[in-house]
């Protein structure tokens, strides 16, 4: 185990979501637990938690990037969550999925923008704000 | 001509680079000039010039996207200068790009990246900052 | 509202199906109502619209690229029932998504034609010709 | 029907999943029963049926391909078992997986995983081995 | 060899392109003949040769897939040419490309629209029409 | 620096190719040094150096990946190189790329296939074996 790299990337992915590790762990703990721990190191320690760019705007690439993706949607619908946790707008999730048309075409951006309105809902139903 | 749009995206566009509109015609009014027309109002005059999210922040989204397409260089290498040409540094650039390597893969990280370094090269030899 | 396109767009909307644009407004009015608005003036007011290639052959080519981009089964669904409607045989739905076995490979393909089956079950419950 | 492809296509389908042709026509016999022709001549006749590479090594290439595509859940979830069947072990199905990780991002990785979880919790439930 | 499917392909391929089967040849014989000839037997014989579609209308379809798709540039001039061929106009063409930014984005058109362009050049030089 | 990673990974990048490390830094160095760094690390030490599956499987599992994603060719002829440098021969190479046909589709095999010529031909040039 590559300690630092762990703590720092637990730290980056809690404060996109306090339940982060919890969700990635039960997904992959009895299939590929060192999948989770590569997503934690790499993913969020090396990349996500590099100065440089804050993590709003880190943020808004990855919307951008899984929207464009267009196989990504449960992803997505984390980061949605993710993106507004860190302090984006929901108006500001809209306007870099509702961009995407122009890049992706409008189905990659109308199938982005339901997942966006089940994760709205979902935190509606919870109470959270935004 | 939907003349308001028009003038709206040429705005926009010209923020990005002053050249934008000429280099947009060229490659297309022998074949698809409304193509180039359509750029204009609706990429530029109807979605980029939205308010609720800045230029910048747009354009980390847009180098985002078109990193994780892979199918998109001339359009990366025409927004990385877009980029800086709207505030973003060449860091900043460079770590949306890497930021890809985690969402689309290290390949269409890894092209992108010479994408952005053929361009910080073409401003080095005209002595451009950033 | 630029209401000359947006009229011409729900006209070719309608032609292709009665209920789109109510179809079009309840995915997105509480979440991105002008991304409904964009779709009806420049996707179906702007494109759809030129003269230069009939409905036909546009409804082909978006039920090839659907096909082809993967992640598009909501719209490909909506396209299929779309082609129909405009005189497409189901006959000739079947041999554009066969096709794109050739050039997006089998998988595409059959997920495509799966998609296609519902919406000619759908269609045969609602005693719908073609 | 071209009888010799036909045959040896059904026999390397078989050898992949005993069920392999039945569960290819009942998708698409009311449709397009060419294409599951089609799949058992070309797909499995002409090419997987090519010497100069062992089925092992040839269900790791598409179980790789389809995982990067991103959009191949299903055929993946069907690769999944087929690879199986034809002696590679779940570990070498996860590790695949993995491995795309890193050419093709984490998302795609992620969602093959529980693609693969699926089918190894379904064969458990059947108590079939690996 | 598979004599009648063979045929039947040259003989489609060579409507779309006189000289295709040497141009397939040339760049496959030294490493890939078989491809070619899969190319020729069930690309161009089983499937593009299927009655149910005219070819007309299977060239608009590939054109807006291989434009969808994004990294088929090479393939995508040879069909824009062959589309020519079938009888396709210029400016049908250049629809459906255009079209291809609703659905895949602006990039992927824009590109493909250089490549209609280069082989529109390219006939104009050589005096052939259309 | 995390130097158990990198040495493993810089050991697995030798085995692959001699110059690997040479290679992946010259393209980096000047922009952005990190993403080599963590492509050695990550990708190389983490991921590629995993028991489980030998590194002749990897890059089948690789070349499958790289021809499906299409937007990978520099990627696609290193990892040829590679892949024969660990003892796949020039006709599994072959083999991998055209089956790629079936679930990619025959443009993104056919590209890949010039790679892979251009490759051999280098290394005939250069009278290197296989």
């Amino acid at each position: 185990m590559d300690d630092e790299r762990f703590q720092r990337g637990l730290a980056t992915l809690g404060r996109l979501d306090p339940q982060g590790w919890e969700y990635l762990q039960n997904g992959l703990e009895d299939i590929a637990p060192d999948l989770a721990r590569h997503a934690v190191e790499f993913a969020f320690g090396d990349i996500l938690s590099r100065p440089g760019l804050d993590l709003k705007s880190r943020e808004i690439a990855t919307l951008a990037a899984l929207t464009a993706l267009g196989h990504a949607i449960p992803q997505l619908e984390w980061h949605v969550g993710a993106a507004l946790n860190v302090g984006l707008s929901r108006q500001e999730v809209v306007e870099v999925i509702m961009q995407m048309a122009v890049y992706a075409g409008f189905p990659a951006s109308l199938n982005a923008m339901q997942a966006a309105r089940r994760v709205f809902a979902q935190r509606d139903q919870e109470g959270r704000q935004p």
